[in-house]
């Protein structure tokens, strides 16, 4: 499925660069590879799961559009591969988004659906759309053609890495309801056996790491409250985390003051955005590298998404500058 | 030599991406395509010509090292292209240059000899330095194999447009002096000759778009006063400004407050980091794109260097989202 869904991205998705710089070598202690994300289409990964979702519908049922429930990433990815494929989408979104996500959504050419978070159920409204309309809704996680498209990015690894010379390292990736590090597990199994994924989590909301090691999927407690919000979900889903039980290496948790330290340390040496969901892999390489797990001469992170709002980065940027 | 060049090149310098957005697009009235030159090893297009520079010596003449006057971007190029090359790199610095960069290039394994703008002659120290330890001297833009590595970005800027379909379009490459400017027009006039380079300046400090139009080198009257201070020389150089004679288009010039909304857009729309002097080409498509010159259904703009201070590129970032 995920060579298929290849097929099915070239010459839409992007192939993304490794990036690297002996500055952040010489911080982690062995070399760091950053697979750079936030240039892909739409500024984060997403835009593979939505392409290989939207392009594996059969067309007469493309035709008549796709729904998603999201205010972040997921949305952005899905309304962009649906309006290049020239197809009506629809995002539900909580009416106290940030208006800029609103925004950016509806100029990818998407229909906004507003609901009150508080009085309304989310799911009704979804489903009441879907099949008036006669909508596909596109998961953000838990979903075949998803994960494929987020496998996507796992083969590219295993060439990039080859060709880097590497054939026996951790690849960290950020991890929220286990789309992309499930995904990314699976292409490197076939791949490039040599390269180990490990999920890596903001403190606090570090829902795949506690179920990994517990052997079942454990909950959030909390699900707000966290700068990286892009990878905070209830609990790993149940299509990923048998396949990250199966395949990936023990989570790794990072402070808020890393990830802010990864991101500032991402502009000034490798010149990419990193929104703070996207940084958790680039912050445990940096500052968590160093333990008994260290593994390989070199580390792969998975730089996953760079839509964050100006003030947030300047604060991070001067953050870093500060230490 | 340009093509020579690249074949030295090959496995050291980074083929960066040619990137865009649909938003950015909407803006200039145009498709946009942004060749990504801040994700070069150093951070700017500089390792190119560093690169070539070094590579091109007799091996006995590069066993003795290399020096190079600059505060910014050709230091680091050259730093970088001799420490990989394993021989030594004097870099000769104005004893006030800010503390980071004088940091950045010790790190990248240089010597840094500082002087005093005020007391010392420059010249005669590195001619000193030249002399009694044998090293080569790297100009920064007015030198053939300088010329030729910064025109690999042109070699491939040329493919990169092919395959995304664009055969007449406007080159924008920010301009101090030359060295990139004429290095791409030279390659694109062998490979893409549909694409016209034409440079891109700061208000105040257009010495190359005034000696344009003049038909003879004519100064700068500032030398310092410009966020743009990476692109600021006196004047155009006696190889370079030959080139861009028989090649480019008109110059075009940017105000700072475009220089600072192009950043921020580039933060927001690619995720790209910039510093001003490597915005003004971007700030020219995005800006100044719906005059009586615009051409073509594409323009193309190079981003050459991402090495600016987190507290400039705050202030940027906070006044695009401002406006």
């Amino acid at each position: 499925m995920i060579e298929a869904a290849a097929l099915r991205a070239r010459g839409h998705v992007r192939r993304t660069p490794l990036l690297s710089s002996p500055f952040l070598d010489e911080i982690a202690g062995r070399r760091v590879l950053v697979k750079a994300e936030v240039l892909q289409h739409s500024g984060s990964f997403k835009f593979r799961g939505g392409w290989s979702a939207v392009s594996a519908l059969a067309p007469g049922v493309r035709a008549r559009g796709v729904i998603a429930f999201s205010s972040g990433n997921h949305a952005q990815g899905v309304a962009l591969a649906a309006r290049l494929h020239g197809v009506p989408a629809v995002i539900i979104m909580p009416s106290d988004a940030p208006r800029m996500k609103i925004d950016n959504t509806r100029a990818l050419g998407a229909e906004v659906v507003l609901y009150d978070r508080a009085g309304e159920d989310r799911d009704a409204i979804g489903a009441r759309l879907a099949g008036e309309r006669g909508l596909t809704l596109i998961k953000p996680f838990d979903e075949p053609q998803v994960i494929a498209g987020q496998g996507t990015c796992g083969l590219e690894i295993a060439e990039q890495a080859a060709q880097a010379g590497v054939t026996r390292a951790d690849v960290l990736v950020c991890c929220g309801g286990g789309g992309l590090t499930s995904g990314i597990a699976l292409a490197l199994e076939a791949r490039a056996p040599g390269l180990r994924v490990r999920p890596v989590e903001p403190a606090g909301f570090d829902d795949t790491t506690r179920s990994l090691a517990a052997g079942r999927i454990l909950r959030n407690v909390a699900l707000s409250g966290s700068i990286c919000d892009a990878i905070v979900t209830p609990e790993p889903g149940r299509i990923t985390f048998p396949i990250m039980q199966r395949l990936c290496g023990p989570g790794l948790v990072v402070t808020e003051d890393e990830v802010l330290r990864a991101m500032a340390l991402a502009f000034a040496r490798l010149k990419i955005v990193i929104e703070p969901g996207g940084a958790v892999a680039l912050a445990a390489a940096l500052f968590h590298g160093a333990g008994p797990e260290k593994g390989g001469d070199a580390v792969i992170v998975v730089a996953t998404g760079g839509n964050v709002d100006a003030d947030l980065f300047a604060r991070a940027v001067q953050f870093g500058a500060s230490i």
